[in-house]
């Protein structure tokens, strides 16, 4: 797999951010989406463990700092436009805040395809 | 799974979109990343067809219009926050405007943890 550089990172179409797909190493289960700016990419480049910033407390955090449920990243992938990431995890605990697994553990009811004759 | 109504979907954080991680269903594969506002979200529910809104373009499109590759979706989920969406979906060829079967072809080069004693 071609490796490319972090500072071709593109922060600029999302006001320093790019969304952060975080998804279980193993089962490939997609635990959460977080946002990170290039400081919060450095330091999970430089210590191995997820940080995010936060948009509602506007500052970056450790993911698990509190709860121990830390992710260790084995992976970033980028896609072609360079401006968001997958963050391939170990995961401790679960990932989500309410104790769930992933974040995305429910479903919106749309009746798919209905309409199709 | 606990269902919820689209109605739920909070499109006020992210300015009318929310971010859509796209999944290949049966390989979990990441696929893409993509933005949907309330009328995409409605159009890929009623066709059972993945419809995204394009930030550069500023209107809706339905992924594979024009090449063919389209999604079809057969399970939305949403996060706890209720402002990400993930699109668990068939894929018909590649999902990546540049060939490759998902965006998310490269690495970012980072010696992860190296720091770490």
């Amino acid at each position: 797999m071609e490796t490319i550089d972090a500072l071709q990172i593109d922060f600029k179409k999302g006001d320093g951010l790019v969304p952060v797909i975080v998804q279980n190493r193993e089962t490939k289960e997609v635990l959460m989406l977080a946002y990170a700016n290039a400081e919060a990419v450095s330091r999970t480049g430089t210590t191995g463990f997820a940080h995010y910033w936060s948009r509602s407390r506007q500052s970056i955090w450790k993911k698990g700092e509190t709860s121990g449920h830390v992710q260790r990243v084995q992976q970033i992938l980028i896609d072609c436009d360079e401006d968001a990431l997958v963050y391939l995890v170990d995961q401790t605990g679960p990932a989500c805040h309410t104790g769930a697994r992933s974040c995305f553990f429910r479903q919106v009811g749309h009746e798919l395809g209905t309409q199709i004759p």
